[in-house]
């Protein structure tokens, strides 16, 4: 394929059947609020918006392959393109920059200026260990996971922590390019 | 104002922002889960779905008012309206339909043949008490209370059961139209 995707996110977030943004922001913050009521501990709180990202990840995959034309890349890099440039705007509406590359070409950060779950948050001072939108690194984990390659994805910057942006580091973990689609076994 | 919005909901979808519909979709399917493993009994996720969208409604509106151009309706059978051609447009990118008004003019039935929230969605035998889509019956409470018009809003049918349609039974309790914006203090 071409080494950036046949569509852009422009062109593909035109296209999909969308909902207003700021429902879509007010039934995460409800979400979020379950959790700290059901779970009570904060870390307990990431996990499971980690992992209910990762099944809404391994499911969105398809749609994303289906509605944006990109069928595999090259590489690494270029998946963290697409990720930011197409991936973003065609679920969120916002695009990433990809910077902070690692010699091996194997670790990147997706940077976000622009975050549509956070609009009206606040974290209380109570939740200050909350990775808020901790379903982004779920999604794109198990995004991932289903075109064969195994992710660790973390938060570095936060701005309901006081940084100046959203940066979310994505470091390769394992890939196994021939086997489609890749099975988990763990 | 005129008897009907000022704004057609097509106009104002267009131009509101907007997130994909299968990422909300799969949200919302990741919220109900969540209720279903954390309370256990069907009714009190019936319940909590409710307070969610109650809790979402009453902040939604404001987003309503600002981009509809809508003001204020000169009856309940124009509130109905607005909110089967311009609401749920403006929302989820669907309409409904207005029908089985009663005699006066106080309850009527929201009909809805699309409905974005149930893509891929298929009860359990374990589950047929459910009602899925029960955070919408709460957003319209949440929403219209804040308008001063206190409401009962129940499922009537439901394709999730078995029904040909979704349809939401709204009946007008009470409403004090002099005091905005008003507070319940029940």
């Amino acid at each position: 394929m071409a080494p950036l995707a046949p569509r852009t996110g422009d062109a593909v977030f035109a296209n999909v059947e969308r909902v207003n943004a700021e429902l879509f922001t007010l039934t995460y913050g409800a979400i979020v609020r379950q959790l700290l009521t059901d779970l009570e501990e904060v870390e307990e709180v990431n996990k499971q918006l980690d992992q209910m990202g990762y099944n809404i990840g391994v499911r969105l995959i398809d749609e994303f392959l289906a509605k944006s034309g990109v069928s595999s890349c090259v590489d690494f890099r270029e998946t963290a393109d697409v990720i930011a440039k197409v991936g973003f705007k065609m679920f969120l509406g916002v695009t990433a920059s990809v910077t902070n590359w690692d010699a091996e070409g194997t670790s990147c950060s997706l940077v976000l200026d622009d975050n549509p779950l956070v609009d009206f948050v606040e974290l209380p001072d109570t939740c200050q260990g909350l990775y808020y939108c901790n379903i982004l690194s779920g999604v794109i984990r198990g995004a991932l996971e289903m075109v064969s390659m195994k992710t660790e994805v973390t938060w570095i910057r936060d701005m309901l922590h006081g940084d100046d942006a959203y940066e979310l580091r994505v470091k390769l973990l394992k890939q196994v390019p021939e086997e489609y689609p890749y099975k988990d076994d763990e």
